[in-house]
Formats: C-alpha cells, sequence, structure tokens
C-alpha cells in the first residue's frame, strides 16, 4: 500500500485532501492522472450498463435530500456504528472491528449491550495501549447533518445522503412515466455518497465521502433469483473486463445473521488488498423493502401496473452497487508491477515501474516525446500531438532523457510513447513504443 | 419557463428534488434524458478546456475541506447573504433583491445598515403583501455546516464547499511537483458546490447544490490583461460552440464598487433568461489574493520558480467559472422551438415542439422505431439498435403511431430517428429523418 499510496502522489493521482493544512483526515483529491483515471472508469462503467442496455436509464439527483426519505429507508434510525472509547489511552474504535480483528465473531446485527459483553467475554485488547478497559458500546448515526436556511434547528435539519440508492426509489414513479421502461428495467447513478466514519480509512478505500454507481433492478417478485444470478455475472464480468486478475476477488455470500431483515440474499465481491479480503462491490435482493417504506411514509401510490397480464403491484428490486474510489484503488493495486528490464548501457538491468491498465483506462494514451528541446524537434512534435489530441488524450513532454521519460510513461500507465528524432525530420517516421513488451516500432 | 419545467418533466430532463415528499426547495433532479445532456456539457467541457490543451490539467477535489481552508479565503467571514423579514406577512427575502428590483440601486458590498437604509428611504414593498414594514437587515453565511465525528462542536465543525475554486489553489503545489506544467498553466475541475440559498430559485437557476466547472489559470503578473481577453474568447466561443444565439448573451463588466477589492476586474457573461438578464458565467482577475492567503495560513511556500528567468513569485490567478445547470437551462431555453408542421392529413398543420439540441449535446442521438410490433419488424429493428448503440446513444421504441414517435423524438432533440417497415424486409433500407429538416431518406 505504501508503495501505491507515494505513486499516487508523486505522480499526481491522489492528494491528501487539504495537505497544506495538515490534511482533513479521510478526505483525498484525485489529481491530474487520478481525474482521468476516475472518469475513464465512470464512462466505461456508464456505457457498459446504461447505454450498452435497452433496459436501462441513469439519474443524477441531488445531494440533499428530503429528511423523510431517511426516515422511511431506515437510515435515521438503524444506520449506525458501534464506537468505544479505551478509557485508559482515550483513543475511539469501532468496537465490530476490534471484535472481528481478535476473534472468530461476526457481529453484524449485534446491539450495544451484546457487543459490550463480546468485549469483555474475550478480553479484547486496545490496539494502541493493550489495555481491556473500554466504555461501553454506543451507537453513532453515519448521516452527516447540516441545516436548510438561518436557523439550525431540528425542523430545517437535513442529511447529505448515505447512498445513492434511496433516489433511485423516490424517482421511481416520475421514471415510468417519463419512459417507455417496463419492468423488468433498471436505474443507474454515479455520485457522491456521506458517511460520517471514524475509523481509519486506507488511503481511499474508507472515506468520508466516496463516489457510488449504484444501480435499482426492478423487477417481478417470482424472477429474483434469475435476476440475482444474472447481475452477479455481470458485476464478474465487468471486472474481468477491466483487466482484474480474477483470483484477486471472490464472492462472500453473508449469513443469515448478516442478512438485513427484509434481504433474502445479499453477497459481497471481496478484493484481496494488502490490508486483507475486504468488500468491493456489494449485490442485495432487497425485495420490495424500500418501495413499500417510501409508499407507506410517503403516502403515494408506487406500483407497476403491468397491462400484459392486468397485474398490479410493487416491484421487488435487485441492488448492484460499485466503489468507484475502491475500484480506482484495485485498479492501480493490479495494475502495478516491477520488473527487471534492460538499462542502455550492454548487459545492464534495472527495475522498472509499469502500470499495466487496460488501455481504455489509461490517464494519458499517447505520450509525444522529441528527443530534444530542438525547434526543429518541437515543431514536428506540436504538429503530431495536436492531431493526436482530437482523438486521444495526449501529453507533450520534452524535459530529461528519453530513459528517463520512458519510465515515467510506464509509471503512469501510457500505453504508446512516439518519439520524435533527428531522422523523423528526412522520413516522416516516428518511434511508437508499447509499454508492456517495450518494443519498439518505426512508423 | 412553465413550458421548459413542464417538458423537462414530462420527458424526463429533471424532477423536483423528493417530488413524492412534497419536494424539497430548490434542489432538483436530473431524469434519464437530463443525465445524458448534463453528462454531455460535462465531457464536451472537459474536451475543449482540459484534453484538447497542453497547458491545462483537471482534479477532482473532495468537497469537505479543512475549515481553515474557508478561513483563508474568506467564505467564512465574508460569504453572506442580505436577509430581512416582513414584519406583516412574516415571510423572508434577499435585501439586495428587494432593493433592485425596486430601485436603481446597485447593492453588491454594502454593509447591513446600508441596507436597512436604503429600504427605508426608497419606500421598497414585501412583494407579498405589499407592506414597507422589515426587519433591520441581518447577514447570513450561505456555507453549509456539518460535523465530522460523534460530536457536534464547533471543534468537530466543516462546511460543505461554496465553490470548486479553492481546491485548485490547495493543490497548486501538488499539481507543480507531479506534472511537468510551467507557468501559464491551468487547473480545472468539474463538481459540486453547496451555498445556503434564500430565496426562490427559478428552476435550476439558483439551486441549494449546483455543479460548476472551474479554472485557476495561473499566469505572471504582467500578463493578466492578455489572458483575461483569452478567457473572454475563450468562454464566447464555447457558446457559440454550443449553438447558442449570440444575441442571447452579453458581456456586463463589474462597476467599481461590485469588484471585491482584491479583484482588478470581473465581467459576467449574461443571458436573456425568460426571467431577464442574469448572470450566466462569470471571469475574474483574482490577483495573487487567494494563494498569498493559503500561503499566510498554512505557512506553506506556494510560490513558484521560473527556472527560465530565476525569478521566485506567487502567481496571479484569472477565473473563468461555468455553472453546468445554468448552461443546461440556457440550452433547453436555446433549443426549444414551436413550429407549424404538416401533419398526416393533405394540407393540414400541426404545432410541432423541438428542441434544436447540438447534436453532440443531444442526450439520445437515434431512435430506432419498427413500423409496427410485428416480431419480424422488431427482429431486424433491434439487431439495428444492437450495431447502432456500439457507436451511439439510441432509443429503441415501438409503441403508438409513427407520427406521434417523431413528435416525441423531436421534443427531446433527437438527430435522427430511423424507421423500420414492412419493405425493409426485402430492400434490406430503413428510413432516416433528420431532425430539423423532417428530411427523410431511404438508405
Amino acid at each position: 500500500m505504501d508503495t501505491i499510496v507515494s505513486l499516487a502522489k508523486r505522480r499526481g493521482f491522489v492528494f491528501a485532501g487539504s495537505e497544506i493544512y495538515g490534511g482533513l483526515a479521510n478526505t483525498w483529491d484525485y489529481g491530474p492522472l487520478g481525474v482521468e483515471l476516475k472518469r475513464n472508469i465512470e464512462r466505461l462503467w456508464w456505457k457498459r450498463f446504461v447505454h450498452d442496455r435497452a433496459d436501462m436509464v441513469g439519474i443524477d439527483a441531488a445531494i440533499l435530500m428530503h429528511p423523510k426519505v431517511w426516515e422511511a429507508s431506515g437510515h435515521v434510525a438503524g444506520f449506525n456504528d458501534a464506537l468505544v472509547d479505551c478509557k485508559s489511552c482515550k483513543t475511539r474504535h469501532r468496537a465490530d472491528h476490534l471484535i472481528e480483528a481478535q476473534t472468530s465473531e461476526r457481529v453484524e446485527g449485534k446491539s450495544a449491550p451484546e457487543l459490550t459483553a463480546l468485549l469483555s467475554a474475550h478480553n479484547v485488547k486496545c490496539p494502541i495501549c493493550g489495555k481491556s478497559d473500554f466504555t461501553e458500546v454506543r451507537k453513532f448515526n453515519l448521516l452527516f447533518r447540516t441545516h436548510i436556511g438561518p436557523v439550525e434547528d431540528q425542523s430545517s435539519a437535513v442529511y447529505l445522503r448515505g447512498e445513492t440508492a434511496q433516489a433511485m426509489f423516490v424517482n421511481f414513479k416520475n421514471i415510468l412515466n417519463s419512459t417507455r421502461q417496463k419492468i423488468p428495467f433498471g436505474i443507474a447513478q454515479i455520485g457522491k455518497s456521506f458517511r460520517n466514519e471514524i475509523t481509519p480509512g486506507n488511503f481511499i478505500f474508507r472515506t468520508l465521502e466516496f463516489t457510488q454507481a449504484e444501480i435499482e433492478y426492478f423487477i417481478k417478485p417470482t424472477e429474483w433469483e434469475k435476476s440475482f444470478d444474472e447481475w452477479q455475472r455481470g458485476m464478474e464480468e465487468w471486472l474481468i473486463g477491466l483487466g482484474v486478475e480474477d483470483e484477486h476477488f471472490r464472492i462472500r455470500e453473508h449469513s443469515k445473521e448478516e442478512l438485513s431483515h427484509y434481504s433474502k440474499r445479499t453477497i459481497d465481491i471481496e478484493y484481496n488488498f494488502p490490508f486483507g479480503w475486504k468488500e468491493l462491490y456489494g449485490l442485495a435482493y432487497r425485495t420490495d423493502f424500500d418501495l413499500a417504506n417510501h409508499q407507506r411514509v410517503s403516502g403515494q401510490d408506487l406500483t407497476y401496473f403491468d397491462s400484459e397480464t392486468n397485474e398490479r403491484y410493487l416491484p421487488h428490486v435487485i441492488e448492484p452497487t460499485f466503489g468507484i474510489d475502491r475500484t480506482f484503488l484495485i485498479l492501480l493495486l493490479d495494475a502495478y508491477h516491477e520488473e527487471e528490464a534492460p538499462t542502455a548501457e550492454e548487459g545492464e538491468t534495472e527495475t522498472r515501474v509499469v502500470l499495466r491498465l487496460h488501455k481504455e483506462l489509461a490517464p494519458i494514451k499517447v505520450a509525444i516525446l522529441p528527443l530534444s528541446k530542438k525547434p526543429e524537434l518541437s515543431k514536428v512534435a506540436r504538429s503530431i500531438f495536436d492531431e493526436l489530441k482530437q482523438h486521444f488524450v495526449c501529453e507533450y513532454d520534452e524535459t530529461q532523457s528519453i530513459g528517463k521519460r520512458y519510465r515515467r510513461q510506464d509509471e503512469i500507465g501510457t500505453p504508446y510513447c512516439v518519439t520524435v528524432d533527428f531522422d523523423s525530420l528526412n522520413d516522416n517516421a516516428v518511434t511508437v513504443r508499447e509499454r508492456d513488451s517495450m518494443k519498439q516500432e518505426r512508423i
């Protein structure tokens, strides 16, 4: 992880948020290369899951929603972390994380008193000072709260959305009325969600704000198993398509105790991070839980009428959730390679760092590298840059030795380098170097 | 405006936010067509101002930033609206808006007591009840405040960013260190900003959260006039390129009184909205105000070293700011046309609504319309859909009469309709209809 974090900063993929002010914990800023990689992930996702399918539409909803949305969804009452303080060294921890790291217990769905009992029963220790002297466990809501208008009281309180999903349910009827979609169909959204997380984040793995790509896929209740299987395959194929090694991720089935009371089946797609197997994506069968709640609390009819069978019913939902930031992280991890490569000196090798990113994902597709800063080379190289940038994201770089510039482009995953040398002035040809094979071709 | 708002809802461009709960004032959700139009605007903007230029890089920074960022920028102290309540009917208003609507005074930069005096001197009336009986004017900070962690006190307070610009200043040094950029160069960002606005919004013109596309362009202090002019041209050419009529926008120079104390020149690009000439974009020369403040408050060296002249200095900044939501709104306004068009009946005409959107902006590029739902037509039409959607955003529609389907595609701005009829089965040809000319061609 340290290698990736350091590369990410040095090359402009990811910077610590508000860094000149000492940082703001668990916030990160995507730099010039990071924003390109992130946009490429989002673009490919949108093409695959929205544009390429006749049964999907997108939305882009407001982050601030009516507070009743979060009451109906259960987030105001139940969207909690279990916190505990070490009385000895005064540090704060998530009780569930402490128990899971030091025991074989699974703790999802357990109440605060149950967690307090487990901490004590297993003599769980503070990871900072080693003592076993904790406060009672208490639950803490993860929704960020703010206020609309000049008065900060309960009547003006609103929440930053804790997930993008609720906007799809709230807009379900609007979308039925404004499109030609018939069940089964899905609504997709990419956008920021916010969670007031306490625990350290492992770089961009767990952050206060994060970009989700979520789908709510509306189905006939009887179709859920088929649809669930299709979406599981769809998610796995997406990862394979991005070039992620298939032994780096796995499916973890949620146990009965872990399942939300309304879900009949949920799986995590886990990735083998440097800090262990952790959740990358989730896939849940949510029944009609959300539409039923919103129908009840809003008083609006959210049923669907099937004109072929003349049936009216509340659709059930399959929910595939993708974290864009976690996708970004695993793509860097998966693409990162160190290898021995020959240097300019005969017989010598050096360690080459190369990001073997899928070419569609690479932030820069082509680097144009004049061999020197001589104006006659710059002129030709600039004209190639101007032409290519109409079609590809290009970088122009004329500093340092050509070897160093190749290494720099390898390290940021640029698939092709175009070198303009003095021969180019005569033969109208350039050298094109491919990133992975390092093969050079005169074109 | 009512026509546009109604079309936007009916066709799935924009829905009222949290509508099933009665809405949350001044929030809006982009629907299936809206999200496509918005993404197209952002994509074209990014291509033009980032990818097509060697002197620009992008970032995508966190919305939550260290509170010192907003102290250094002056937003905590000075980012205020002037509010006043009508004592008679208990409604709340922006004092500056009341004064500007009912008098010829310009009020930017005026203090609360000065505004109170102006309301009284001009006998300004409440637009709701007609009385002139207001409270004192008071200033109200526009930054949304929330808290990180479980304790809501001043030490945990953070703000949702009120503009994207500050992230470019805070990351200035990181970007210098991780890229090859030399002054002059710019940093661009597209992202959400939040302002706790009180006043009614005119649809998506003024909202609690909005998407900004901002550029901070760093220059030598002596170059500001040249750079300012270039950016003004760049902004105008962008609008013209999107197909906006040039008599629909104009430049408004800020007067001396309006200018921030640090700005030597600021202009608005105004658009002729149905509710009057209002700010669409802004262009400001911000001197070194922001970098100097962040350098002072953070204690970090933010100077730039020019290796050609051996000079070290704080760069000055030209700031072009584009509102994506306002761009979206004016594109709908500019594209909307009602015209008389022939019906199927000989000699009859009807009113045709057509969105003459630039083809690159249109949410759907091609609609595939089988003449009927007969399976043999569907089969051919589906295969055309499957092929075209690899390259263009397509819609498949087999409901209603062909005339109604043409009208629907006109109304959402689809440039091309492909009709599959029974002849298609024999001649392997389809009818392609162009939106603006309504010309049909057999291909």
